[in-house]
C-alpha cells in the first residue's frame, strides 16, 4: 500500500483499509452436500424455507444472511449505517423486501451475479471515505425462482444443455466496517461492460469470461501485481467451461492464473457432472465467499485474495430481441 | 457547511462540494408539449426513436442523454471515470446496454423512480472522496416499455383508474465532477425503505409519499434546516394525490412544505387531467431535474434545492403474491 497512488486506472486504493469483520452464509439442500456445507451458518433441508413461494424463500434466506452478518459482527441493528444489496429477481425484490425490515438506509444495486463483489466494493468505498461506519453487503439467489423467471417453469421438465449451469440456492452477506480487526479490503477495481457477442443464454461462462479477464488484468496492471502475488484469484460463477476460457484469455495477455484461480461455481457442488458446468447465480459467490473463502482469510490460510465475481447483464426481453449478452466484473482485493 | 459535521443521522455532508457541471434531457413527443419542452436537449417526434422496439428506444434515449451530458460538460469519453445508472426495465437493460458502448466503468443501481437521486448521491459520494473525478449519473423510462412490463399490453386498451399516473418517456443525465464551477452538491440523505401497507399498484403516489416524508424530514433534522431554507423541495413522481399526502405527512411532523414543494410528475404534462395524477417513472425526475430545474440552479434563479425522488420497490411478482409496496427516497441538496 505504501507507495501506491489513491487511484490508478479503474482501481481505487483504500488508505484506511476498511475491514470485513463478519460474513454469513445460508445455503440450500443441494448446496450443503458440497464444500460449503460445513462452513455455512444455516443449511436448509427444504428449499422452501417454510415459505409459500420460491421468491419469499429467497427473500427469507437473504434476510437471514443479513441478520447473521450483523450478529456475527457482534453489532446491533442500530449500529448499522447502510445495507447495500441486490439480487437476480426483477426489480431486486429480495433485497428491497429484506431492507424493509430494517431501520437503516438501503442502497439498491444491480450487477447480476457480480452483485456480491459490487456491493463489497461500494461498501468499502463508503466506509473508507468515512461516510458510514458499518455497512452490510449482501445478495442471494434461488434455483427455482431464477428458473421460472429466466428460463422455464420447473414443471415443464425441460432438458438442460451441457454448457448450462445450476443457479445456487443460497444467500450470503458480510459486514464491512471501519475497524481494527478483520479481513482488510485494500483495493477495488471497477468493472467495465464487455460484450464479445455471445448470444447463447445457456452459456453464461463463455459470455462472462471476457469481463472477468478485463477486470483481473486491469487489476494486475493498476496494482503492479502478478498472479503469484495472490493465494487465490476467485471468480464467481464462470463454471468449468468459463473458467477455462478465462485462463486462456489471461494467458494470452501474459498472465498465467492457472495455478491459483478458483471459481465458486466450479467448486460449490459435490458432483459437478450432474450440474454440467457447475453453480451460478448471485448466491453462488455470496455463499462460497462468505463462508469457505472468508474463513480461510480470517484464519490466515489465505494471505491475499482477489475476488472478481462476474455478472451477465441480460434479460429475457433483451435476449428475445436478439441482443447479445453484456457482462461485467467488479473486483475487490482482500488481505489477512 | 462551516459548522456541520461530516455525517449526521443518514445525511452525508460533502466537504469538497462535488459539482454538477452539466445536465442533459431527452424527452418524448407527449412530454415536449409540457413545461420541459423548451428546456430538453432532444425532443422526439416519434417515441420509437428510429428503433424497432420500445426497449431499444428507451435505451437509445438513455445513451443519448449520457453522451449529451459528457458533451455539454465539454469533456471527452476518455475523461469519464464512471457511469452510475439504472432503470425500470427488468435487469436494468437500458443502463447496461448503454454502458456497453463506453470504455469506462459502470455501476448498476436499482432504486425504481428514485434512481436519479440515488445515482447523483452515489456519484457525489465517490467524487467527494476522490475515487473518481468525473462521473455520469443517468436514468430514463419509456411509457410503452413500462406499460407492457408492469401492466398490460398497450394493444389491450385497458382503462386507467383515476389515481394512476403516466410513465414518462424520457431520459436524463448529469455530469458530477470535482470542479470549481457548476451546481454544488452539498449533502445527501440516504433513504430507508418505508412500507405503510399500500397494495394498490395503481396508486404509487400514496405508497411513495411516506418514504419521501421520511427522507425529507430526516434531511431537515440532520441539517438543522427548515422548508423555508430551500427555494424548491423537489420530489420525483408523487403526482397530484401523492404530493398532497406528502404535504399532510410533513405538516403533521411540524414541517410545512406547501409553499415550496414541487413534484416533477405534477408539473411535467401540459394538461394534467388527461394523465390523471401526472407523470411517473425514473425518466420523470430525470428529465425535469436535468433540464428545467438544473437550468434554474445554473442561472441562480434557485439558490438552494432539495431533490428527493421516490421509488416504489415492487415487482409484478411481489404484487401478485399479495405483498404491499415498499418505497424509498434518496435526497441530494443542491446549491447555486
Amino acid at each position: 500500500m505504501n507507495n501506491r497512488e489513491f487511484k490508478k486506472g479503474n482501481t481505487v486504493f483504500f488508505k484506511n483499509a476498511p475491514r470485513i469483520i463478519a460474513g454469513s452464509a445460508v445455503c440450500g439442500s443441494k448446496e450443503k452436500e458440497g464444500i460449503i456445507g460445513s462452513y455455512a451458518d444455516v443449511t436448509l433441508d427444504d428449499d422452501m424455507y417454510g415459505e409459500t413461494t420460491y421468491e419469499k424463500a429467497e427473500c427469507k434466506m437473504l434476510k437471514t444472511a443479513i441478520a447473521l452478518a450483523i450478529e456475527k459482527g457482534k453489532l446491533e441493528q442500530s449500529d448499522i449505517d447502510l445495507l447495500i444489496s441486490g439480487d437476480l429477481l426483477n426489480q431486486i425484490i429480495s433485497a428491497s423486501f429484506s431492507a424493509r425490515d430494517y431501520n437503516f438506509p438501503f442502497l439498491g444495486v444491480y450487477s447480476a451475479c457480480s452483485t456480491m463483489s459490487e456491493s463489497i466494493m461500494l461498501a468499502a468505498m463508503l466506509v473508507n471515505a468515512g461516510y458510514v461506519k458499518n455497512a452490510v453487503a449482501a445478495t442471494g439467489s434461488h434455483f427455482a425462482s431464477a428458473e421460472r423467471q429466466y428460463r422455464y417453469p420447473l414443471e415443464l421438465g425441460c432438458t438442460r444443455p451441457p454448457q448450462s449451469q445450476w443457479t445456487v440456492t443460497g444467500a450470503g452477506g458480510c459486514l464491512v466496517a471501519a475497524a481494527d480487526k478483520g479481513v482488510k479490503i485494500t483495493s477495488a477495481t471497477m468493472g467495465r461492460v464487455c460484450d464479445l457477442g455471445v448470444t447463447d443464454v445457456n452459456n453464461m461462462g463463455a459470455a462472462m469470461a471476457p469481463a472477468a479477464a478485463d477486470t483481473i488484468i486491469g487489476h494486475f496492471k493498476d496494482t503492479g501485481t502478478c498472479p503469484e502475488d495472490y493465494d487465490m484469484i476467485l471468480t464467481g460463477d464462470l463454471g468449468a467451461l468459463g473458467s477455462r476460457i478465462l485462463k486462456d484469455l489471461t494467458w494470452e495477455k501474459g498472465f498465467d492464473i492457472s495455478e491459483n484461480h478458483v471459481d465458486c461455481g466450479e467448486i460449490i457442488y459435490k458432483v459437478i457432472e450432474s450440474e454440467f458446468q457447475g453453480g451460478s447465480g448471485a448466491g453462488c459467490s455470496a455463499v462460497v465467499f462468505n463462508s469457505y473463502v472468508l474463513s480461510g482469510l480470517q484464519s490466515g490460510l489465505y494471505k491475499r485474495v482477489l475476488f472478481a465475481a462476474t455478472g451477465a447483464l441480460l434479460s429475457t426481453v433483451s435476449s428475445g430481441q436478439g441482443e447479445s449478452i453484456p457482462c461485467i466484473s467488479h473486483a475487490v482485493e482482500l488481505e489477512f
